[in-house]
């Protein structure tokens, strides 16, 4: 009687949600301590202390009814002058403030992107392994998903795969680097081979596909690396982005759309959000927060913990014998399940208290991903029972 | 090449953001207190100083880990039961905290539920004059929209009209009092009748009509009356609430949305809920304005300022000889135009730099509104242009 698909949606939580609530309930039968929750990506570490005494600053001496007042739809006009001029100075980036959404964070940004471009039936290329709401705001926005596999044992993508699932009605590539769940980050060159493809399937099909750079984690790196920054590699680009991980502030919901001012009909898309944002009903980003940011540009929360946690993971793990992915950044890692079935070996370690996503919620099958955006403690406090684990695991194939 | 009904959404920005943009420009021009904008719902009164401190207080004492983290989807349990004792308390409801949805404002609550209860070309019935963007969300969720005239000049619905627009298609009816842009309140009575209609024509059809009570003004009342609260009176409903506008804070985006746990499928419609939020791309609502929410209930910005307003002009405009909707609350006045054509009305009043909707917008022809939640200062100086407008009206009929 009501909408099939919304009550689905509504009724099935993700794994995800379902492994954390199960973490919660647990914890209460046998002792916050002795479950070793690695299911969600909440930022552990608290956001820099600056963030919020510039909060507190705002409350204190800023006009309340400016502050809390409705801004434009598109955003505080300051705000989005400060991005600007932060990406094209930080990334040599030749971005426009005209062009920049303010958004409620990086699910906002993209329902908001793949609404204001896609029409009915035109395919959007996702590649595995991917968060699991991909599928849920393209198939909302009426479009399809098409799924492009990777390489293993890197998890880059399958460029040769990639150019065949390009077709006429392709209409956007989201890409997700660092990658949640793989922590993988893509290179240069990688990026490089990827815009070409691109660039010559557009001519090929005389189309329009538009790269959407989905960057929750792009200050998330642990190598003494850079991102590359989109705009600077492929004319269609449109930036997701996101405050939540960066500076540890995902509940509030603050985040951006940027579009490339190279992109052919750059005003046109931009438009288009403009129009989707409001039929979708997010009349403006929560404005306090607006006004955060810039107090927030460049900044990052103490984020030598979570490279601390990857180090004493990756490195535990791979000596008890387990298969990781080199991990780049953001706050994952994805490691070989030790039977055929993911889903099944999540289960198993259930028994060990483990909360480990398997890999099927992300369109892959065989892996898990465990977050380790928790207290450097817990990584500790985990270890024997990853060793109990796959000694189990060695035990039973040696029966 | 973009969706092309995003990018007309995009491209032109409501009547009244475009009335609004041309009063900041205006006042550049000729001087910010020599134009008289009455464009803008922005209130202009500041939230309560208790909110301001309960915001302060939150960021110096509680976890900031905790505070700007993700909340569940649903929102902060907490905060959805403190809402749910509230009502019952308040309105002698029999809400259920687990029916309690938390959302980024009113626009979110009304998007989220057409979006869930929809099915394609379902009908959702309007009362004119409404809030434009209703049309825009109804047709974004797949709706068809239906109006029904209001009966002047109290501004109440045609209930013959109502009762003949329902249909086998009627999904949802909605309801918006006090009234955004009249400023009429329904008395308990029109409830009555109203909510006899649709059990009547649910019999008939043997079908479900939800009754989505859009209330961001329940609080903004200026005559000793309380409105009705909408479960009490109709068990398909869902309320879809703000703390916009009764504690100063639209640019925040916080509100919810209630369903009767007395409605048939009252677990089945929350679930469809989440599934609609979700698909948005709401994660939750914006975290820090959740646990503001308990020191909100209950209270109100100084909503004596807009009274005053309202007496103000109410009492100048109808002693000068306009015809002005009888205003109960909300803070809007619904004036006669002085010409048949709404829009040609307004750019008249444009002459005498006041800036008045014209009421085209809201799907009715013949009048204007002004939005009177502006300083009193604006009020008093603006009574000698209306008093020109007129004058000029009737030396143009002499003539």
């Amino acid at each position: 009687m009501v909408n099939e698909k919304s009550k689905e949606l509504g009724s099935n939580p993700s794994v995800i949600r379902d492994l954390f609530e199960y973490g919660k309930k647990r914890k209460q039968e046998i002792g916050e301590n002795k479950v070793f929750d690695f299911s969600i990506g909440n930022p552990s570490v608290p956001p820099p202390k600056s963030v919020t005494n510039a909060l507190i600053n705002l409350l204190q001496t800023a006009d309340p009814t400016t502050l809390h007042g409705y801004t434009s739809a598109v955003g505080d006009k300051t705000t989005r002058e400060a991005i600007s001029q932060y990406l094209n100075k930080t990334y040599q980036a030749n971005t426009n403030s005209d062009l920049i959404y303010l958004t409620a964070g990086a699910a906002a940004s993209l329902t908001i992107t793949l609404n204001a471009i896609l029409n009915k039936d035109e395919e959007v290329i996702v590649f595995a392994p991917f968060f699991p709401e991909y599928s849920v705001f393209i198939e909302k926005a009426g479009g399809v998903v098409k799924i492009v596999n990777p390489i293993e044992p890197t998890f880059t993508p399958n460029f040769e795969e990639f150019e065949k699932v390009i077709t006429k009605k392709t209409k956007a590539v989201i890409l997700n680097s660092p990658n949640n769940p793989t922590g993988v980050m893509l290179k240069e060159e990688d990026i490089k081979i990827l815009c070409a493809i691109l660039d010559k399937k557009q001519k090929e099909f005389n189309s329009t596909i538009y790269l959407i750079s989905d960057e929750p984690y792009r200050e998330l790196i642990y190598n003494e690396e850079e991102y590359p920054f989109i705009t600077n590699h492929y004319k269609e680009s449109i930036v997701c982005y996101s405050f939540s991980k960066s500076v540890s502030l995902p509940g509030e919901r603050i985040g951006y759309i940027l579009v490339n001012p190279q992109a052919l009909n750059a005003k046109e898309v931009f438009y288009a959000i403009c129009g989707a944002g409001r039929a979708l009903g997010f009349v403006c980003a929560p404005a306090l927060f607006q006004y955060l940011i810039p107090h927030c540009l460049g900044k990052t929360s103490d984020l030598s913990v979570y490279k601390k946690n990857r180090d004493l993971l990756y490195s535990a793990l791979t000596e008890y014998g387990y298969e990781v992915v080199s991990p780049d950044g953001a706050f994952y890692l994805f490691v070989k399940a030790l039977e055929e079935d993911a889903i099944a070996f999540s289960e198993a370690a259930k028994q060990f208290e483990l909360l480990l996503v398997p890999s099927n919620s992300f369109g892959f099958n065989g892996y898990v991903r465990i977050s380790y955006c928790v207290p450097t403690k817990q990584i500790k406090s985990s270890l024997p029972a990853f060793k109990k684990l796959i000694e189990h695991y060695k035990n039973k194939g040696e029966k």
